[in-house]
């Protein structure tokens, strides 16, 4: 048996690890087994209700391991300490110990959480992220990146902790909920737009088959989609640079999130708003013209995304960015697009200017 | 202005750093100027004690940046998660941000948990250890381990991330508690038994001046001890093989602690008792002689160390070996000396053997 058969992408980083594209749930089991010789004891961290959906696929695939299942509720507000504490304290319960693997099976809520719980569990256990969500497929599973959020900012703790494989089956999509669609193809159009014009133009022209959720569209969007992430993650794994265009959006949507408590916003909701509150901004500092900013939003509302939010204060939302990670010495860092298909980091945008940029947001 | 005026040696591993032996507090400022131009905003975590007494001569050669102070009360139930959250609360409070640099000053447990913190704040923040104590001095500052308790075990939860630098001045010595001292010894001697037989006769030989602290002796002391440690952490920093030997008498000395609830026994006299249990334990496989035990128990016993303990349950002890991170797959790794100046990693002890080992040191 070989590898050769599963399709993949590896981002080459620090390490190099593959993320395999349109596997199936079995044959994660096959993978291990073919990779790692001294697993034992698996840990399956995942949410009650992506549990239902997908567990009994995966561990037919697992029937060689001894298999614990460990589920939390949905939601971002999951995302905390005492979560991890509780995980903790149930992995000791099933004798989890150095030599366990995790399998963080669920969405980006998920994969942030169990790979946060793998990075530090005994000092760090190995990890396989199997997203189930379009979001956690095309970004968030991809780049090592975990977190848990504090009362005072989303992602405040969390560590720079790879997974060793990236385990991606589309057939989890079919049954996604639109709204949860939603959240990933926010993320799919932001990489369209910091980094690959011409996804951008495939969003534009395959609209119909993209709702209509046609396999081989879907196969295409999240493939390439993901290729974006791997090929800035490869470039810079730990955020020094480039990588630090993804989070177009987030800046403003984080604190969007914050503000209203994880309620009544999405995540791709929050970075939808935020993608146009950046394009604002950098049309204001002369980066994009006015007819690229109808286009991106043009974009946004045909999948449904919001380029507005009502009620919000935007004097409260500045205040919101000030405990954002990327801040330095007190300056916000933001990033903007240039056109579509870039994007800059600025250093240079006023708090005068972000209120402005939220305003042209708020309704 | 150049650094080779601080005595050295560095750690080799994955990243090279330095451990100054013998450099003064106030001097720190002095050679993060000269080391890192970034750095803006410093984080002093420490005890309030430790504080009281060093804050002031480190602040001196802090002046040309921003400093807050963030202390914790002592002791070894402060390594918590609840403590994370709570100094994650402070530094985002303090403006924190991704370019703050943390020094931990104090002993064991600050170097811990402040190096715990550092490595998850904003995803990892830069970290100098500044250790105060003979413990933290010759051992914990020493390798990159970072940690906070659980409530089934010690260091359940943790990293491994080096410090950018290791920043010792003996003169935090002369005013150590003698408990703290032990706690050291307890150590060092570990140290000399697992790989350098000439440093176990140098304990033997200069008792009197080392409990009298003379300085010339105590820094060939710290020299020494911390010399084993970043050899054996330069070999293998992630604890894949030889690193596992310093953890002689911790699986035993952890057990007691947590089973006393970290009250009545200290970490070093757990470690002390946790050395003569495997003691036993490798003379009844045969790798020591009685002589060689007796030698061990003495040296321990000049010292203050206690080799046996009152009024406990062998049994419960046992029980709580249960959750060690060593253990693999059910089974307990243990580490048991051979001879003096030299240790091995055993998975071979039953639970019998164990049991009987506990026995030969409860009182």
């Amino acid at each position: 048996m070989s590898l050769a058969k599963w399709p993949k992408i590896d981002v080459t980083a620090d390490r190099t690890y593959p993320v395999f594209l349109g596997s199936s749930l079995e044959e994660l089991g096959e993978y291990l087994h073919l990779q790692f010789e001294d697993v034992e004891h698996i840990l399956v961290i995942s949410h009650q209700i992506v549990a239902e959906l997908y567990s009994e696929r995966l561990k037919k695939g697992l029937l060689n391991y001894r298999v614990n299942l460990l589920t939390v509720p949905a939601g971002e507000t999951e995302k905390s300490l005492e979560r991890l504490a509780q995980l903790t304290t149930a992995a000791l319960r099933c004798d989890a110990d150095r030599k366990t693997l995790v399998i963080a099976l669920g969405g980006g809520v998920i994969g942030d959480l169990a790979g946060f719980f793998a990075s530090v569990f005994m000092r760090g256990i190995r990890l396989i992220q199997v997203p189930t969500t379009l979001l956690a497929q095309v970004d968030s599973s991809i780049g090592g990146k975990t977190a848990v959020n504090h009362p005072a900012g989303k992602n405040i703790l969390g560590t720079f902790y790879p997974p060793l494989a990236v385990w991606t089956d589309f057939s989890t999509l079919e049954s996604l909920p639109w709204e949860e669609v939603e959240n990933g193809l926010a993320e799919s159009i932001k990489h369209a737009i910091i980094a690959d014009r011409s996804l951008f133009e495939f969003f534009e022209n395959e609209e119909k088959s993209i709702k209509l959720r046609e396999k081989s569209i879907w196969g295409e969007m999240v493939t390439r989609s993901s290729a974006v992430k791997v090929k800035i993650v490869s470039q810079d794994e730990r955020e020094q640079g480039v990588r630090g265009l993804l989070n177009l959006g987030h800046s403003f949507g984080h604190a969007l999130e914050t503000e209203m408590n994880y309620r009544g916003v999405t995540h791709g909701q929050g970075v939808s708003i935020g993608i146009i509150a950046a394009t604002h901004l950098a049309y204001a500092k002369g980066l994009m013209t006015s007819s690229e900013i109808d286009r991106v939003k043009r974009l946004l509302d045909t999948y449904g995304l919001p380029t507005v939010i009502k009620g919000q204060d935007p004097e409260a939302l500045l205040q919101r960015m000030q405990s954002d990670k990327k801040n330095q010495g007190g300056r916000k860092i933001l990033i903007l697009p240039k056109g579509i298909g870039q994007a800059i980091v600025s250093k240079e945008c006023t708090d005068l200017e972000i209120l402005a940029a939220w305003k042209q947001v708020i309704s």
